[in-house]
């Protein structure tokens, strides 16, 4: 585990110093982790990296070099940096279980702590739970645009550093894919590594043929060739097949693969079948790369290509057609003397104006379809009674009211961290990713559409929706 | 340092296993590091990493618990494990210092190893290369298009990963930016650390006012305050005033700023100059963020915007759009007996062929102008005389021809390991920062061009080119 309390950026430890002379160290801030945009114009999108967070929160310390370090920037006062070297965080932390479909503008993370420690850690939990969410929502797009068949995640190599690879592919297999080529997610997660050859491989060999007999030979259980090092149709699969046939079918193995990384995706592989069938070779897979996306996918399944499975490398990883998850982290309350006071954020841009409060989040699912309805936004302590119709409204266009009836509710932030404490048991990693399953399973087809999805319902409660107006009619004055 | 030899891809430990058994490990094998196609349209990009990957090899170590691992996996034989337990790199590596502008289809890395080696350590030199090579070039970008005024990279939050923040400021240096928010770049890398304040500073006090006095008091010296939690021309900019006055000036202090985070920057930029102006504010800094990158900054200074600097956060750090950069790892040769041979990857995408053989790369400078004309890519073993005149031709249209004369030429590829042990002294981070702007300075203005650039020559000796087209024509029969 890599200590990560630096990483934060300069001015939360600027401001902690400041709160910490002013005496407002100990004041109680909430701040809430939402976002405002879906990427890729999904429906919804998946929260992870909490995982992360919950390591990141229980190792928080500042070593004796992190203090001699900020010592020597000059602006620290020596009780503050006295301070730093008991810190640790004694708040509570609220959030979505990884895996969880969410949408804009409703906290999948909310932390309540003294503000000094409430501001410290906001770069590390938005990082965290940006990168995976941004890479889980995408690994769940592309898994969906494969209608079943298996995708594996391939792209360390064009990951944007170490944890990109390593925690991308943790949460592309949340967000749905079978496997990945990144060794140390295996050993790590126990995400299945997988892989086939690469063009080195066949190079490495006088020919072709030697290359795929040589490897038939030493893997024959799992003998996946790479058949486009030279020629795909005139060569690759012509000598794939002859291989096979030379090592595997005397043994009676007639599970065996080819893996095309280039060219016409949809002719090579309808070509590529039909060879391989005519030579008997029914249950050889075929595995494509090369820089696919789901609308890749998509369309060379609906132009009939014959893919058994995907391998998806640079586009997947780094969610290459929407790169960042915009997860901002805002103070939406302050507590004193136990009672807990809302604040907001106005601002030019109107769709930087937050939701205040210290809040909780109800989905609601119809118990007819068990489909997810509507998401609504409570203030922490309002109580809403299932088995009484519930009116929810648009908070834009309040005269479209829809009335939820034989619904249940479910609580979407759990506790994490209860005054410093971890409370609570992360699921493991298959669990997390069945759950994920699940969710989305729960949401309509509607919100699925990979374009132009319906808008789920992001609602708040009567009283939200007032405090929320209260206050920006006191701003606006 | 973390261990980060598992963080590969699993087929380069099954090859290994393949080449193992087959008593293949120790033949010689020659890869390049290449990209094929120039980020966000530009002529040229930044080499980054090698620093990383230097670690990286001198670190390489199967621990116990790496075999066991492995071991569980069922698909690699006892000796092979075993022989992992001593593995280490025992190799040549040669690349360009970082900072050096590289171009399309040149090797900016040559790996010559025993074969096992030289390919399992494949993934971790493209990441390591990819991600600071594409941060590096697009915080060139962002820098050049800044014309003089100070850049600061904000982006750690939105960053893919820890180390995509971490190393992703640290190649945003090398690229040319000044400072970072990421503070443990700072601690560890020496970017300088910087921050203002964030929206939350303002809303822990009763009013904007009281915050801005507040943060004016403990950074008197250092106060940029944030300007746009409310209002910016009504309530941000005139209490930013008021407080200067009230605790800096008196003080005798009169540097001092101002951050818009939203809205019209070019409009409030100018609005808020002339309130800080006719306040006799006139060393009062204009620092602007919120979602920017080379072609909004080019754009609103064209508009006349007055802004002193830049904090460039997600686009910058995620190379938004853009956010893969190419390199690729291609076995070019192989020796045996003291000889090499030249080998080649052909494909059915003509952009897929590689070049061929054991190279060196030549830059060539016009002594005249000290401008770098064209690369040439050689045989290891070509020897030019610089007192002659050099005819130098497009490889695709050959009858394009140039002829060099007072040139110098340099090699851009210098020995990084040898046997194993390396001999680079890596520069400092900021003459590696210095090395850049200095040779980005020597490129051509046409090259150096936002959209369209001029196309840099890379060019084939003839003996080079000879014999490639030997191999793609013996390939082809």
């Amino acid at each position: 585990m890599r200590n990560h309390t630096l990483l934060c950026d300069f001015y939360e430890l600027t401001m902690a110093n400041g709160y910490f002379e002013l005496g407002k160290g100990d004041e109680i801030a909430y701040f809430d982790v939402f976002f405002r945009t879906l990427p890729d114009g999904s429906g919804f999108a998946i929260a992870a990296g909490l995982s992360q967070v919950i390591d990141y929160i229980k190792n928080l310390k500042f070593t004796e070099e992190d203090i001699a370090y900020l010592r020597e920037k000059g602006v620290f006062s020596e009780r503050f940096l006295a301070y730093l070297k008991g810190f640790r965080f004694t708040g509570d932390i609220y959030a979505v279980p990884e895996g969880t479909p969410i949408f804009p503008g409703e906290p999948f993370m909310t932390v309540r702590a003294p503000s000094i420690e409430a501001q410290f850690i906001e770069t590390y939990l938005l990082l965290a739970l940006n990168h995976q969410s941004l890479i889980a929502t995408k690994a769940n797009r592309v898994v969906r645009a494969a209608q079943g068949r298996a995708v594996a995640e391939f792209g360390s190599r064009r990951a944007q550093g170490a944890d990109g690879a390593i925690l991308g592919a943790r949460a592309a297999y949340i967000g749905g894919v079978n496997a990945t080529a990144c060794t140390i997610t295996d050993k790590v997660f126990g995400v299945p590594a997988t892989g086939t050859m690469a063009h080195s491989w066949v190079q490495m060999f006088d020919n072709e043929y030697d290359a795929f007999v040589s490897y038939c030979k030493i893997y024959p259980n799992n003998a996946t060739l790479l058949v486009d090092t030279y020629d795909v149709l005139r060569s690759g699969v012509p000598n794939a097949i002859r291989a096979f046939k030379e090592v595997l079918l005397p043994q009676g193995i007639t599970k065996c693969g080819i893996r095309l990384d280039s060219g016409d995706i949809t002719y090579l592989t309808k070509k590529a079948r039909k060879m391989l069938d005519e030579a008997g070779l029914t249950e050889c897979k075929i595995v494509v790369s090369n820089s696919l996306d789901e609308n890749i996918i998509r369309d060379i399944i609906a132009q009939g290509a014959r893919v058994d499975s995907f391998g998806v490398g640079e586009r997947l990883i780094t969610a290459k057609s929407n790169p960042v998850f915009g997860g901002v982290y805002k103070l939406v309350a302050k507590e004193k003397d136990g009672v807990v006071y809302p604040k907001i954020k106005i601002s030019e841009n109107p769709e930087k104006i937050t939701n205040p409060h210290f809040k909780k989040v109800y989905r609601i699912y119809d118990n007819e379809s068990g489909v997810a309805i509507a998401d609504l936004m409570c203030v922490h302590d309002e109580v809403i009674d299932e088995t009484k119709p519930l009116e929810i409204f648009d908070p834009i266009e309040t005269w479209k009211r829809k009335t939820c009836e034989n619904y249940t509710l479910r609580e979407l932030l759990v506790p994490i961290f209860k005054n410093g404490e971890c409370v609570y048991e992360s699921p493991s990693l298959a669990e997390i990713r069945d759950y994920c399953k699940d969710q989305v399973a729960h949401l309509w087809d509607e919100v699925l559409r990979f374009e132009n999805p319906h808008r789920y319902y992001v609602d708040l409660s009567e009283k939200l929706w007032n405090i929320k107006n209260d206050l920006l009619g006191a701003k606006k004055r």
